[in-house]
């Protein structure tokens, strides 16, 4: 396998056209993540939930990173890691044309955004339905990309078959 | 689309049947997620890495996150999310039956293990070369599933087609 570093303009790319990603917050230094659809904006990525842990979580410390890829096997994958700060949009005129354009990426995957709506009816939970927008400011960008290569590099770096190392380290001697 | 908690047991389930998964870490509250293989035995979630930046995230903090799914699309997918800690297998021989069973999984899943080695020669970093063996012991674990349903709730909880506060919501009125 052989792994290349992506620039930043090719995961940029690969952040455009994914829409499913992975999300993570932490809040007093416990990470949590969870999947969620977006779409990537002008060096933002653009999202919406309804209020709950993950929306609590990103008010309560804007850093976040966000995870992209497309993984067709262990030895052919992309993978693009955001670092980022969380900001909410406010529901004001201004801010119209991204609540249109965020409105248009749900119309896209028709009811995903529902899990946070659906779970106050199903848990019976008296937390109010608040919609929130929100964007990610990204702040760092890196990606990485493996194919299966054959180079001389790749071949020096296959698993050792016996002895070496591995072996003395899965023996614990 | 109808949304169910799924259980302890069933999210167990899940978590034994995946081997690809998204693990979470956090320093001074800034979130890192990557994708990563494991397996799962006996409430732990096994995995490999080499030393690197998550390694050394972890290490300061135990406390992760790791998430797996199953996404068919936007209205059927399960997911499930584990709080957990962060554990490192020592290099010793009391611990050869665990690392045995690492083992086998990376050689289910071939040469997956390499980026961390291979961007050691690649990027030219002076870091050595140090394989970590290591496991997350759940402390909580749930569970969500999404089907399409076709119930009066599910009917309910459509997306408002036109007026109120999805509309007026979009217009910052």
């Amino acid at each position: 396998v052989q792994i290349e570093e992506v620039g930043r303009q090719a995961s940029i790319e690969l952040l455009s056209r994914l829409r499913l990603g992975r999300l993570a917050c932490a809040r007093d230094n416990q990470p949590y993540v969870t999947p969620f659809y977006y779409c990537y904006n002008d060096g933002y990525i653009l999202s919406f939930s309804t209020v709950g842990q993950k929306i609590e979580w990103m008010r309560s410390n804007p850093r976040v990173c966000v995870q992209v890829d497309e993984i067709k096997g262990p030895q052919q994958w992309t993978c693009v890691i955001v670092f980022g700060r969380y900001e909410e949009l406010p529901h004001s005129p201004e801010w119209h044309q991204m609540r249109e354009m965020v409105h248009s990426l749900l119309e896209q995957y028709g009811n995903w955004w529902e899990p946070g709506f659906a779970q106050t009816i199903i848990g019976g939970a008296a937390r109010p339905l608040v919609p929130v927008f929100f964007r990610i400011f990204i702040e760092q960008v890196t990606g990485h990309k493996a194919s299966p290569g054959n180079d001389a590099a790749a071949a020096k770096i296959s698993a050792p078959k016996s002895g070496g190392w591995w072996q003395r380290l899965r023996k614990g001697s």
